[in-house]
Parts: structure tokens; C-alpha cells; sequence
């Protein structure tokens, strides 16, 4: 099984965060891959660099005048005078915008939807990577492989196909997706990150062949806000390939792994034939960005639950936030498929715990 | 002549502003007030209360979620764990936005668009005397004054019917003329602030009883970046009933004062009966916060465009930053009215120049 995975995913390295009113230290470090990649390694998964694919295949789901932004914004801020390290945006077209503006300060609010995705000179070269490990991971599963993991960071699925947003650049899960369908009808994205997937699901939103499904906290008072409610069941052909499970702040195993059971049924519902799981770690009940009170042996569980489904696995990283519990709850995920893949074949598993 | 003004609209005192990448001290302070309302006086008019017009008259323009939204901001945001001591925004329902959340963080990029209109405790207050002193002013003027002036501060021109921006929380301006619409039937807005009224506009996008005209710097590069474009000419019923004219940076007296002989011209063709001046001073040549190199002098050039019109004329204060010069172009802007009103009578100007 393998690790997809590059050292130049860790160059994003973002200083600040403009949250709550004031200045914070952004909490998405390049430190989080190490504990994940370790994790990974020690559950028998072996790295592989991913091959580079171009950009093609990401303009497959994102918008080129935003690609367009991403490649130009830091230059182009490190031209303002009297202006802070990293672009982050001060003013957004909330319901009126008319028209994309030319200077970068504007722009910065057309691309992006918040404070929390500063972009600073390397952040684009690391999203890239992340988004060719999520491509690479997929051509293996096209390639035959029923598992495989890619270790992406910065994460994807809040990133629209225009939009960049909490700590999100590419969508990486999309991108896989788009990708699988170069072999499979229909894809599945089960997001079980505690946040909703709010990108993936409106990059799909009236689309019929990928399924979006995501558990997470209830957004009403938790990000995304906007997005992420039960009712948000897709558009035309797309209407019921998207299933959003809010769950009340404080829910526990028992709940958040009943959730991603009844996505899985819709997903086989749905006859779709591969799944991506957009894996998000930071259900966990310590996380510092979470909600919910997801212990560690319940990741297995969920882990249990893809098993199941009986179709190959695409995992890709997204949320989960550094602590000494990061690593554990991933090899607490890992662990069902490193002593049995879905294919039936024997492994041991070399986890330490 | 009279100056409607409150000094509870002092009570507004915004402490910083996420800009640029950075904080910095927030721009709008309640001292603008007194070097106005001084020039204003020493231009020979007469210090007025406005009377208490109450809720009602505000929510024929302002969306009643929205004004829920401004009472209920400061109180909601102290009972946040670890924020800082004003309301302001982190993320927007940029493009994507599908539901109105219900916790103050996301409530708070729902209604505002940006990090330069912080809510503190005393905010709603000066809001809501600021557009008492607009109300004011219009009933002067239906009651028959041919000039008046609203000293409105916090200012009006960037806040939509449901959205608060650039340090404005409700759009005096559109106040004043929803209320105009009570003796008229077709009033003018017409708008010299540096920055274009984008809230003004909006609001009266799509009527045909409100022409709102805009001189202001080109906004593909500056504040508001989304909107104020020549293109925007309203729409439906609306449409010829919006006219902006961007400049470009830099532009001086001859070109800003002669596009606001062309939103005069076109407010007579329109056949409007009564002009709302929404009254930046920021156009002029060193306040901090502008982009053209409009002279001291240029003012009173302005004003005698807009008594050329033969309209009764009430002013609205908008933007115009703190320094020396802010009352000196006040003045400046004032002296025709001073010398001769309207109606043709004449009058000493008490002017210290």
C-alpha cells in the first residue's frame, strides 16, 4: 500500500490568522504532514513521490482566472506598500459583487472567502504537490489497487473552484475524483472531517456522478457556516448526490461512525463504484479546531465501515490538527486496512501500538 | 441654514482594522465630528437635534434580519470565548453562501462584507443617530428649507439594505431620500465621495424613483473593487436610473468637478425635484484615505454645480478623513450656500477664511 506524498507540500508555512477580531497564529502547520507520514509508514504503507501531472488536471475543477490568482498573489502583494507577509483579504462582493477587480487587494476578497488561507510565496508550489498526491493515489486505484493513501497538505475541501477558504487552496478530493472518472461511471466523496466539505459538495452540487456525502458538526455556530445543512440535497441532475449529516457539537462515536454507515448505504445506493474518503482527523474529542468527541478506537470503526462498501479506497488527507494524538488516530484509521486490504490479502501490520 | 447632529453619533469610537495583511488603527474616529460640525457653524448655520424618528423610517431601507443582526452584534460577540473586544468578521458567504447561520461568527460575514466596519458597544447607538440627523434633514426639507445639512457620522454610502461595509452601518443617504419620496416623487442621490456608493446603489438598483449618480476613483483597484463600474446602469425598471462615473487615480478639480456637472445634468433630465449630495471630502488632494487631487477650492466649484440645478439640496455627510483640511473643505463646499441660498436670499458667510 502506498504513501503518496511530497517534501514540498510542507513549504506552505502560514504566520498569521485574522480570527475572532483579532491576530492569532495560524494553526495549519507544515509540521502536521511528519506526524502524519510517520503514522502511514508505520501501518506498513510505503512512500511514493507522485508523478507530476500538470496543471490540467486540476483546471479539470478549478476556474483558471482563480488558478490564475493563486499563481500571481504573492508576487503581486509583496508589491503593496505597507502591507503584512502573507495575502490575506479585508473585504469580499458578499451578495452584490459585480465585477472581478484588476488590483490584488480586491482580488484577494473575489478569490478567497475568508482570513484563514493567507497565501504567502510557496503556499501555490505546496498546494500543488498536495493536489498531484491526491492524483497520483487516484491512478493507483485506477491502476488496480484497492487502497491507497494520499497525504495531502494543505488540505481541499473547502476550496471551491474559485474560491480558496479555511486553510484550502485546491480540492484535492475533487480533483482525485474528477480523475476516477477516467475509468469508473460514478465516484462517492464521504467527508468525515468535522468540518462540512464545502467545497467538494458545490463543485459537484448539480452533478450526477460524483456523490458528495459529509458528517460533521452542525455549521449554524461552527465553520463553514453557510454550507453543510441537511437540506442542501443537491441541484437538477445532481438532486440527491449530495447528503450533508450535521451532527450536534459534543457527538461522540456512536453517532459520528452511525453517520458515516448511512453515507456508505447511500453511496452503494447509488451504485457508485470507488470511493474517496475526504479524511479529516479532527472529529477527535481533543482536537483544538473540533467539536465532536470522537475517541480513537472509533476511527477503526469508521475505517470499518469503507471496508465494507467492498469498493477501492481512495483516502485523502484533510483536516486534523497537530497534537500527539494526530498520529494515533491516523493509524487507529489505517489499522483495517494494513492487516487485511479490501482485496482479501493477508498483511501484517507494523503499527506500533 | 441648519446642521443636524447628535453627539451621541460620537459614540461610535472603532478601535482597529484588519488591513492589508496586518492591523492597524481604525481610520473613522468620532473627531471628524467636531472639526465638521465647527465648519459647518462657522459657515453661518445653526446646530440642530434631530428629533427621534424612531426604527421605522431606517427599515424602509434596511432589512429588519439585518437590523436585528446590528442590535444584537456587540452583546452576542462578548460572550465569545477569547475574541477580541469588537465584531468583526473571518469568513463570507462568498458566492457559495446558501444560509444564514445562527452564532455571531458567522453571522457577522454574513451581514458585513469586510474587517473595516468594527462593531462595538456604542456602535448601533451613533448608527441610529446619524440616521436620525439624515431624517432630520429630509424633513427639513419637505418642509420647505431649500438647503440643509445632516452631519452624518458613522457615514452611510457603503451599507446595502443588508450588509454592513466601509465603516457604514446604515445608508443615511437612501434614509433620507426613502423619506423625500414622501413630498417627491423623483429624488437624486448624487455621490462625491473618493469611493463609490456602492450601498446607495444597490439599494435603488432596479427603481425608477431614485437616480443615483457617483463620481469617484476607479474601483478596480480601490475600495469598493466590486462595484462602481460605468457599466452599472440599473437594471429593470431601474435601468438609466444609475450612472457612475469612475476617474482615474489622480484625477484633480477639472475632471471631478465636471463629472459632477454630468450627474447634475443627467439628475434634471430625469426630471428629479430634490438632490441628496452624499458628501465625501475625500476627493481631496491629501486626505489620507484618497486617490484624486481635488483642491480646497474645487469644493465650492462642486457646490455651485449643485445649486445650478435649482433643486433644494440636502447634504449627507459621507466620508472625508481627519486632518486639518477636512473642515477647510467643508467650508469651502458650504461658502455658496452660505452667501446666497437657494432660494435666492441673501445671507452673510460668518466664514473664518
Amino acid at each position: 500500500m502506498k504513501v503518496f506524498y511530497d517534501e514540498r507540500q510542507r513549504l506552505h508555512d502560514p504566520q498569521i490568522q485574522f480570527f475572532a477580531g483579532k491576530l492569532q497564529l495560524a494553526p495549519e502547520h507544515p509540521s502536521r504532514t511528519r506526524r502524519l507520514l510517520n503514522a502511514a509508514l508505520e501501518s506498513g504503507f510505503v512512500q511514493a513521490q507522485p508523478a507530476d501531472l500538470g496543471w490540467d488536471p486540476i483546471l479539470k475543477i478549478h476556474d483558471a482566472g482563480y488558478i490564475a490568482f493563486l499563481k500571481a498573489a504573492s508576487l503581486l502583494w509583496s508589491k503593496l506598500d505597507d502591507a503584512g507577509p502573507e495575502c490575506v483579504p479585508h473585504i469580499h462582493p458578499v451578495r452584490y459583487g459585480r465585477t472581478r477587480p484588476r488590483g490584488i487587494l480586491g482580488l484577494a476578497g473575489y478569490y478567497m472567502n475568508g482570513t484563514n488561507c493567507p497565501i504567502g510565496p510557496h503556499t501555490v508550489e505546496a498546494a500543488y504537490w498536495s493536489a498531484q498526491a491526491a492524483l497520483a493515489g487516484a491512478d493507483q486505484i485506477i491502476a488496480g489497487e484497492a487502497l491507497c493513501y494520499a497525504l495531502c497538505r494543505p488540505p481541499g475541501h473547502h476550496a471551491h473552484s474559485d474560491l480558496a477558504g479555511g486553510f484550502c487552496f485546491l480540492n484535492n478530493a475533487a480533483i482525485a475524483a474528477q480523475r476516477l472518472l477516467d475509468r469508473y461511471e460514478r465516484v462517492a466523496i464521504i467527508d468525515v472531517d468535522v468540518h462540512h466539505g464545502n467545497g467538494t459538495q458545490e463543485i459537484f452540487y448539480s452533478r450526477d456522478d460524483v456523490f458528495c456525502g459529509s458528517v460533521h458538526a452542525d455549521p449554524s455556530d461552527f465553520y463553514p457556516f453557510y454550507q453543510g445543512y441537511a437540506d442542501e440535497e443537491g441541484e437538477g441532475e445532481g438532486f440527491g448526490w449530495n447528503m450533508n449529516l450535521p451532527l450536534p457539537h459534543g457527538s461522540g462515536d456512536e453517532k459520528v461512525v452511525g453517520a458515516v454507515q448511512r453515507l456508505c448505504a447511500r453511496a452503494r445506493e447509488l451504485d457508485c463504484q470507488v470511493i474517496v474518503v475526504a479524511l479529516g482527523l479532527d472529529a477527535f474529542e481533543l482536537d483544538p479546531m473540533g467539536k465532536f468527541r470522537v475517541t480513537t478506537p472509533a476511527f477503526e470503526d469508521m475505517a470499518r465501515a469503507f471496508q465494507h462498501c467492498e469498493m477501492p479506497v481512495l483516502l485523502v488527507q484533510e483536516g486534523g490538527y497537530d497534537g500527539p494524538h494526530l498520529g494515533e488516530n491516523l493509524r487507529s484509521f489505517l489499522r483495517p486496512f494494513a492487516t487485511t486490504n479490501v482485496s482479501g490479502e493477508a498483511r501484517i501490520s507494523t503499527a506500533q501500538h
